[in-house]
């Protein structure tokens, strides 16, 4: 796919820079107690798992505009995915959608293997209707006022499921969209009611070794309200449901002005952070690049993770992004090393003074502390991790050099872009 | 489409129960010193334009869920918004947006007549790409950085207004998703003025009797910025555009907790308040029916337009509205009624006392005469409008008796419904 | 304090209209098969808490505006309260501040025989450090690093509940405004540990038919970080205290665009729903008069009440609102009849025909039946539960004559307005 | 005040960290083709006004707790000022605050050339009422209904401008609370009519070579409507009174999510950006630290400025925080230092590449350069210029090791904290 000369001859021209940028900043780090090389074994142990459907353009209701070399099918998808594994080394696991990658198992497996490539959590779509299918979850789908409709979506689930054991997977997310557009079309209390009964069908379903996540959301596509609405909420079901029931939040999920990290670290102490749907976002679900409209805020997170590390403690990381204006696989390729940069920013906090600060209510030396750790530049680390791996040093440079896309392009069919007809 | 009979029966129903209401209310009215037949006047005579594409079921970017009998061109739309109209006497115009509903004028004024409807305001689409299309406004339009994209924009407005010339409309509406994703995509100033320009050009193709409508929108279908993002933007173009340009306002295209009222008077204030896109929200642009989430900011919207009408005042006022759950006719219809609900509530206000606690600073009785107009059922008002001018105490009983949905179900055939593969 | 005779001079000029609205009212509602002595029985029943600090003007970081005759004590403002009550019948019981309204029980208990009140909940206050306080709270009380400070806090909260007993209260609400201004400046886990550490021990204080009601707050004072930000984090606490801890709802207390009605049913559900804090709000915690600025939301948290309604289930109902620019009496006076107005509108929502409707997926026939109720002008209803129990049918109008105001700015010394010095 | 003994003895400490960092920094800046010199030469030469109040301990409406040494009287804050202009050399000018700081000229300038500082705009206060005020801001000020009230509000800020020019100021900024609570309080027209009119007055006071800069607030202290509530607004009122006449802006008065660096780039494609109050927040006007919520987005404010940098373009930079739990000192040092951090970053951005990219409509990579710039470690610049202006290395370090605030404690009166018994 991407030829190992191509990202030789990339790394070349900035090997020398790169090794200059990270001696200096091992020095700089030595002088404050941190060992650059163990910060850097950190990070490349640390995987994102990448989602099929992000490989391909997004689009908002009002329009769609693909690019050239829009993946077909899940094969396809998986060959992009392998791409920026390849480039990165830092995303070593895919997540599946459900039907829209549904294949058969040895298949995947197959090319799984052929791309270097394994299956992180599942996804189940009740949120669309498909094809052939016999209920419309137009009005609901794990709530629906008809138990056939709730049903229905439970099997579904229950067939992620099954696939995704076939394949290696060891966690199933659910979203839903179930909820209302105007006040007095859902009964709340019974409405929440069907949603647990049907959620616990589908735990009853799941292996002993499988984690449930379920994601919660504040509006859209669902405009007054939604069934699992926010944390609190989705507490209340992974609380329900048992022990295998975590919480996963996607950071574009909350309310205007939501302090999330405090949402990671109360869902943390109370041992139900499942795991996370990173991206970024400015106004609402907007799906953007994993760091690209606040990166303090990514870099608070996972200041929280780090706090909260230790035996048991296994968030999931995922990226779910929709890409409209850019290169999927470029995109895809930045945000995982976004994500590894506020995690390897968030090793440097130095956190033996900051519980000190804290302890002392020193707020200006405790901010301090954090914005040290943030100011710091890691993109050597990052890059020597990725060098070390066989990786690129620039992964979009070495993309770009690769003519990957031109070459996906002849491959695939062009596709039209789309107007679902709405303002 | 709806016969005489069917309305006539579902009227006979209700006629006793109306005629006392009315006279109950006129009675109260005529103690505070208000004669219910002139407000029912100018509400039998406040028209609300219907959206030729609100008439189809709406969707968002996860899904869409037709109903039966969806409209499969302008010529169906303009049936249903004559239903609308037959129903609530409410709707005489539709709104029409181009490229959805291009056709030979001729047809379009034959069909107008036979629905006894008239054209509103002419809509442009820039905002997604047409099969055969030469350029893509992937990366904007009007405001595009080639030249030719914004040259290709320019026309397909032009050409907008040359159709509604000839079927009698007398504005254009334009909006325009550019902006962008991602800080730093899109040049601020360049971008503007590449918009100003090209809005420039189409002003300069606009009628001697017509106005051109620009709306803002916070943010959607781009997620960082947008060129037209705000009513001061907005009022930037008007002033530079010349005095038959004018704002439009969409009563869910604002930032969180901003005062829409307000926005209002200030248009109004110094001429550029051009018109309405009316519809609801809660969250972001939710296009939800006109005052089912927050029915009393509505009455304030109007509160402020009864304040500031006068010679020259004319704003234009059309719903724009997604309907995602509910039979599009109906939402169309009960919303019209909402607006002339507002309307007639605002006509209550008893602007010289208000205006005395306002100059006295006396804040609490000043707000209770608005709140005084608003809690006045006018229902019998409105219902007995629409009673006299043929159409239904009930629109949507009658509706629903006249088998319209079912008799279209049968001849439109039905519509799959479409996921766009976006999470 | 208000003569009787000014009441019913008052009442005399408006009596018969009164009465005409009443029985057009009443026939309307009889066609809608409802019994409108029924629902006024019930209005009058419903009693709404009169927060203390309340009657005093209140005011925001950059000034205070004080109006003639503020209380100068908690009998200056006991006696304040029992004006509303005698003017409106709304408000039976008063909600006391400590330390602010510290005094010997039997001179409180005598007051408020005096002044026909009764006591609801007490609040303490650990947000601002008063004369002669050993520690400071500063940085923090509940939650505050060192423990001398929490033991404070909690041998505060005990002395609130033994004054609480004495006087006959039922109920402490603890609002505390522990959190942090800067990231990194509070351990999220070990501040809000803290905090349920010390709650356990108010909690072991509480008596057997007492209630411990806790209030969640997004921000203010603290502007990074709340340790109670939400309802999630207050569904916990009350879970992890025990069966009589509920949680408290103020309706400025969430973030931009929550659905704070469903927040309510969720907590309903759940049997955690301990009470509210009735106020209105645009942008913040403005606390601004209940139903001033969305008089839909308030009736759709009052559906969700009367839809919860049934054995066990017993919020409490207070008002919580700041006075900056209206006289306090007359605004608590209304908001009294805002809550009023509310819940009889919620009684008369058809839950039969809602339940069929909410079922069958008709969303818009659910929404109408709401609007429906909520349309109905209900005033009449209100106005003549106030007549029968000797109240004013206009109690600002009543207020306004009889001169009650003029009166104890005699005796109360005049006070000069303040700034904080902040900008 | 802060002994050079002091100073030097920290940095000595420090120095030989500071010159290993700023060569490393300096060698990867070179590869990159920048000139390291040349940026800490233009940081150097920005300075950052200190605003008088902002050394004082601030407060919310529910309490403030002052520290130790809080300043008595504006000579006391000319101090606290000079101590953060020496340990910085970054602030060299102060803004007062009248009536607060009001003093005799001759006192005030020998005050500021004794601490080595000039001053900044000068700002009016209208929003509060002062002992011996004749008539009250309660319901306004520019806009009152009370023409006499105007006319006070209209002296005071004369007077403001003739002490100003006393002390060798070029500027007023004017920001008043005006507005209402309550729908219907205030009649949007007339008032802001009212407004202009005073406006106009004020600005035909103002000396040839000063400017007037009017500054926009969403809300607080009004909780319905503000007059001036937005860039709009506040765009519509520079433009009617003059080409002197510009906009200020606060990065804490916006709504929720709104896009501040887009008004910014607006303002200053109009010619109208007069300035700005430098602060963060992340719920409302929090007033907080500069930079220390979303550091990204201080530096696209100031990539802004440095794209619209060219003759004639003066914004005006000025610091306004509340500093509620750090010592002010420590506050406005960092803050002062963060400006200095956003302005040298956008420094480093490649805007040759940046406008290749936009015009290619390269999304990634034009974001990619803003963040490459954004990521640089730039603390050693801006060291490095305080260290060569004789200032400290960390100011913060530097001052803790001085005393300052311990000898100032020993001088000035112990202050009570303070509640408005407001909740």
């Amino acid at each position: 796919m991407i030829d190992k000369t191509i990202i030789e001859a990339s790394n070349d021209d900035r090997d020398a820079g790169l090794r200059a940028d990270y001696d200096a900043l091992g020095e700089q780090l030595d002088r404050r107690g941190i060992d650059i090389a163990a910060i850097k074994a950190k990070v490349a142990g640390f995987g994102i798992a990448v989602p099929s459907w992000g490989v391909g353009t997004g689009g908002t209701r009002f329009a769609r505009f693909p690019g050239p070399g829009e993946p077909r099918h899940v094969f396809d998808k998986l060959d992009d995915c392998g791409v920026i594994h390849r480039l990165t080394a830092a995303t070593p696991r895919v997540s599946l959608h459900i039907p829209w990658d549904d294949a058969a198992p040895a298949d995947l497996l197959a090319k799984a293997e052929e791309t270097g490539l394994g299956f992180d959590a599942m996804n189940s779509n009740t949120f669309s209707d498909q094809p052939g299918q016999a209920l419309s979850y137009k009005f609901g789908s794990l709530s629906h006022t008809d138990p056939a409709v709730r049903a229905q979506a439970v099997e579904h689930n229950l067939a992620c499921i099954e696939l995704g054991q076939a394949i290696g997977s060891k966690a199933l997310t659910v979203w839903v969209g179930d909820g209302s557009n105007f006040p007095g079309q859902a009964h709340f209390a019974r409405q929440f009611d069907r949603y647990l009964d049907a959620a616990r069908r589908i735990y009853a379903g799941l292996p002993e070794d499988w984690r449930l996540l379920t994601e919660h959301k504040m509006y859209e596509p669902a405009f007054y309200s939604t069934v699992v609405q926010d944390w609190g909420t989705n507490y209340l079901i992974a609380t329900e449901l048992g022990e295998r029931a975590q919480c996963l939040v996607d950071l574009g999920h909350h309310a205007p002005n939501v302090n999330i990290e405090m949402i990671v670290a109360r869902l943390a102490r109370f041992g139900k952070l499942g795991g996370f749907h990173f991206n970024d976002s400015k106004y609402g679900d907007d799906d953007l690049d994993t760091g690209s409209i606040d990166p303090y805020r990514l870099f608070l997170v996972f200041n929280e993770l780090v706090e909260a590390d230790g035996p048991g403690f296994e968030p999931m990381h995922m990226l779910d992004q929709s890409h409209n204006v850019t290169d999927p696989i470029e995109s895809l390729m930045v945000s995982a090393t976004e994500v590894q940069r506020a995690y390897a920013q968030a090793l440097l906090v130095d956190r033996a003074a900051l519980a000190g600060f804290q302890e002392g209510n020193d707020a200006l030396m405790a901010t301090a502390t954090l914005k040290r750790a943030f100011r710091t530049d890691v993109e050597p680390i990052l890059a020597m991790a990725r060098l070390e791996a066989g990786a690129a040093i620039d992964p979009v440079a070495a993309f770009r050099a690769s003519g990957y896309r031109a070459r996906v392009a002849e491959a695939r069919p062009a596709v039209a872009g789309g107007s679902g007809g709405i303002v």
